[in-house]
């Protein structure tokens, strides 16, 4: 571990399963830069709520956004713990009994307060960052944002301070007594893949399919 | 709307964009049985959690499981108040402006409080939903679960009674005034794959590989 690195606490040691925790702080970017949504989850009035979004990391923050009159973000902007979630699914793990099957998956989970971004300029940077995140070079040809859409924008950010990460790479792990069995097993991966962009019925005369969209990267 | 469809309630009334809501509980099955793992989000002493996992409906009911030594179920079967999400992002949705740009998707929560299923006949059927809901036919090849293991998991259960769906399809909505912009804009889906099985270094001789390989249902 380096320096730099993230640190176990009482909340983020990994309990089960210790073999898979990652605590290299580029390696849990790398699992953040490679997800397309998160999860974010918060409390109302004791009741949890785990809201699927759209996000960016920028440096040691994560970032994301929603309407203004969003009661999820209302109430997570007053300041309450939450949790970001990002996890991805990387293959099918068939083991020789249900018990050590599994997933290949990478995931992250950070803790912490949200902090409301509430700058302009830092505003229009975080929404670059996620249109960016997902499709680079997109941000450019789009119309530019105005200050109405900026108002009724919010977005929040969470520094990366408490955070773990599990990954699950390779094949099954059976039992020792399992492996004579007559039972196929392996990994089959699991990846996302884009389709063939379909142009809007309503797209101006002339346009043509920007090269970006090869770009995006998926998991 | 019949009967048997979900009712909003305080909880999951959908404020915002309202068209998405969709309460016809054989589409909500739909988008459940579509998915390959969930979001549980449940509370700690003040606290957030969000934790991916696998699960199968049966039913009125979405199972999932974990080790019984596990933090989160231990803290879940107590009976506390989770919510059960499940997101599919079905494309990425490239308006005109950043505004409008969004993903399509279809995404399910549900709230209530988990319980415990205890009996071994219930167990063990829940976690052949899980394997087969995953890879249909799996489940009769696999080493059959022993006692040890079945102690050593801990299955949960949520009724589907309090549930909000939203899906969204199609390509962007934008301004009017931005149609006419020179802009490309459109709908790129996004699939997620299977890819060539990897066989396990430790096969057994002779084992060939299962048809049923070839029928897991993704997205």
């Amino acid at each position: 571990m380096s320096n730099d690195d993230f640190t176990p606490t009482e909340r983020t040691r990994i309990r089960r399963l210790a073999k898979r925790a990652v605590w290299d702080r580029e390696a849990v970017y790398g699992v953040l830069d490679a997800g397309l949504a998160c999860h974010v989850g918060y409390v109302i009035e004791g009741q949890p709520y785990v809201t699927p979004t759209a996000y960016a990391r920028i440096g040691d923050r994560v970032l994301w956004h929603g309407s203004s009159a969003s009661r999820m973000l209302r109430q997570v902007a007053q300041g309450v713990p939450v949790c970001f979630t990002v996890s991805l699914l990387d293959g099918l793990v068939h083991a020789r009994s249900g018990f050590h099957s599994s997933f290949n998956y990478r995931s992250v989970m950070a803790f912490g307060t949200a902090e409301e971004v509430t700058g302009a300029a830092e505003k229009t940077a975080a929404l670059e960052a996620i249109v960016e995140r997902i499709t680079p070079g997109r941000w450019a040809d789009l119309r530019p944002l105005n200050g109405q859409e900026l108002k009724a924008t919010k977005v929040l950010s969470l520094r990366l301070e408490e955070v773990a990460c599990k990954i699950r790479e390779g094949g099954p792990n059976d039992d020792e007594e399992d492996y004579a069995l007559p039972i196929w097993a392996g990994e089959v991966p699991i990846r996302l893949v884009l389709g063939e962009p379909v142009e809007d019925a309503r797209l101006a005369p002339g346009i043509a399919r920007p090269a970006y969209l090869k770009d995006v990267r998926l998991g």
